[in-house]
């Protein structure tokens, strides 16, 4: 923080160098002039200094410049202090018109203008505060699942085998024959509780949906969990629950002045979220509402926005589990609630209007996973190690999957995922 | 930790219930026999505890239980205490024959055996020493780059255009069009040094090396970052010392037991590592040890192992920077060190033996950029994002990334990077 060797000095220290010489150096955001007098506020990582120049200074909005001054103590200026300018010198010139202007709080662009100028619009103040805000995400979830006594790991994304089936998976040409890049870590958290116990990941997940939704990106940050010796589902569900609470705790603190930015009040996590098994949930709404679920689906984004209502109404929370999908919507690995093929102790957590977690208790058992398989026509070609695991012993264990950039999404309120990650991926998104 | 509710209590706890009834489950980790007693070792996550019986109890090794009995202080017992049992459940039964002996420190095993039974050999205590480093490496890396100012970014690993360039790259069925696979999130993080200044990312990286050696994997965790607003190259270097300096504070803390149990005495991290030029090193190991890096590359591995025995000769040093790196070898956005096309100011750190981290500064000019596209041939084609952000003022910058699997390797001296991976990934490599 010394500057005796005319080292740089952050904006947030300049009030401890009053009267002194200073070097400050960051990006343009605002030039004022008022009677001869031009304000240019300097912008760097913590935070945004005002320099006060009494003649003309040549340089622009978006500038990258270094400053030298006098440092002085100021109540007028924000953070109470402001510096004297000597000397500018524009270190790198911005050439070109931004699509918004930094000093204006809100950035009223259309997404695609937003998404299309990502390498700048992700500069303005609101942009940076959503992902300052992520960033306190994923320190957060760290934290807590240490906290927790997870282990953290890292799995492939290049798969010799599918994990979840279905249609959703992209093809990689891998030397001379195929892989796939992974749906989720499903297969290798599970065989890691078998070493580990209580495991977590944060890693990428690549979904090949064809559709154009507020609520999907093909490439995403999963923050998954896995967890040995539960009793059942709801152990789950328990510490999942405690750690929500505590995340949400990390985030209004540490975060709290980007949230404020953003004028966001960030909700309430209870202590004990209620839950509801989903065929009750799919009844109550009808009731209450009179909107009925398709039949063709177990859940569809109506009725997860209505469950959230009744839940909202019902018990006050903006948090809601969904407990016992169906047996047939659900992957082979899920544990059955029963021996009919119908339940599951497959949940979701549903927050605000959507699903942001999918988690439940996983079959243990080598022949229960088999005969699952069997009922479930999977073929078990290609998962021959994950089958493995289970003849070596396996406790009991559940997990969940949060998916981050939504909960972001829905924690700030945005309109789409998209704008809760740095550069998404679409149908017809590959860049930036 | 109560056990009043009949709930699962710990093997670290059991001392703190003497004389009380307790439940631990955990995996069989050894059975001893001892004159009509049976000694039953219970491994949980935090540790083992000891089981006595006074008659034949119907498990075996890698079976999971459930043990109900007596917590008795006994000094003779690992951990001070063990537990008198008095019922045991088998919860889920081990139905093959270990490749390994858990109880057995060494696992002498060929690398194709370990990594095919990779879902069983993870359970070894060897092998779960590895990987609790590897989790305590990771949450150095976090910690230690938040300390620093770092702000926390995932960026995508689905391209439209290629980073890197070359001819190592994955191609992926997107939709109705191909993309590629991240070499390396270098565009995007230096994207974000426009807005965060300072950023890191932990995130896998793709290389379709066709390579069949011990340092390689094709998919593996890059600790990548980049700060913005450096006088130069050194300005990096020293930035990374400090954060070696203090990771291996971590490790060497927190990974005390770990190392302990695999024999490793954690090397220091000199407070300034030293540097030499790559042509100088190169001069002065054909000096000492005559040998002369072929033509056709800027250095090879016998290079870097002779550089790194030059090191630690000269200096006492374990670690050395090799700065200076060819302006023919170096990518695009590497800043020159001179206007002839020779050298740049890309550098290499080298710890033990080889190349743990490529770093250097890059280009922050949009003139200086293009002109070196142009003089390299690189076509911009699909990297218009990328050179927008240069049009819109960028401060200097450089940064980082260091291959985290070949540090984990060297730090413990394992004889392939393969044995720091969990589900390594190589050309017949991709399963488990």
């Amino acid at each position: 923080m010394q500057n005796e060797d005319g080292a740089r000095i952050l904006s947030k220290d300049v009030e401890k160098f009053d009267g002194k010489n200073v070097l400050v150096s960051g990006r343009v955001f605002n030039i004022r002039k008022l009677g001869g007098i031009s304000f240019i506020l300097i912008e760097d990582r913590n935070g945004i200094i005002q320099t006060v120049w009494e003649k003309e200074a040549d340089t622009k909005v978006g500038d990258i410049v270094e400053i030298e001054g006098v440092a002085k103590k100021d109540d007028r200026a924000a953070g109470g202090s402001e510096i004297q300018g000597q000397k500018l010198t524009v270190i790198s010139s911005s050439e070109i018109d931004l699509p918004y202007d930094p000093s204006v709080k809100e950035l009223n662009l259309h997404l695609t203008t937003l998404l299309d100028n990502r390498v700048v619009t992700v500069r303005h103040p609101r942009v940076k505060a959503i992902f300052a805000l992520y960033n306190i995400l994923l320190k957060a979830y760290e934290q807590v699942m240490r906290e927790e006594d997870f282990t953290e790991i890292k799995t492939p994304k290049l798969l010799g085998s599918l994990t979840e089936g279905g249609a959703n998976f992209f093809k990689v040409k891998y030397f001379d024959r195929e892989a796939y890049l992974a749906q989720s870590p499903q297969f290798y958290k599970q065989i890691m509780v078998g070493a580990f116990e209580r495991v977590f990941e944060i890693g990428p997940v690549f979904r090949a949906e064809p559709h154009f939704t507020t609520r999907h990106i093909n490439e995403y940050i999963s923050f998954d969990a896995e967890m040995g010796f539960i009793k059942n589902d709801k152990d789950v569900r328990r510490q999942l629950n405690i750690v929500f609470k505590k995340m949400f705790e990390i985030i209004s603190e540490e975060g709290k002045d980007h949230l404020k930015f953003l004028d966001v009040t960030l909700d309430k996590v209870p202590d004990e979220i209620p839950e509801i098994k989903l065929s009750e949930a799919k009844q109550k709404i009808k009731e209450k509402y009179g909107y009925s679920v398709p039949e063709s689906t177990d859940i569809d984004p109506e009725g997860e926005r209505l469950i959230c209502r009744y839940a909202k109404e019902k018990w006050g929370s903006d948090f809601v589990f969904v407990t016992h999908y169906p047996w047939k919507d659900r992957p082979f690995y899920t544990m059955p609630a029963d021996s009919k093929q119908e339940e599951t102790l497959g949940f979701d957590l549903l927050y605000k209007q959507m699903e942001i977690v999918t988690g439940g208790q996983r079959i243990h058992s080598y022949s229960e996973l088999v005969k699952n398989m069997e009922l479930k026509k999977v073929n078990p070609k290609g998962m021959e190690f994950y089958l493995e695991t289970f003849k070596s012993g396996m406790p009991p264990h559940g997990g969940w999957a949060i998916g981050s950039e939504r909960l972001i999404q829905l924690i700030l309120g945005l309109s789409t995922v998209k704008e809760a990650s740095l550069f998404p991926r679409d149908v017809k998104r590959l860049t930036p």
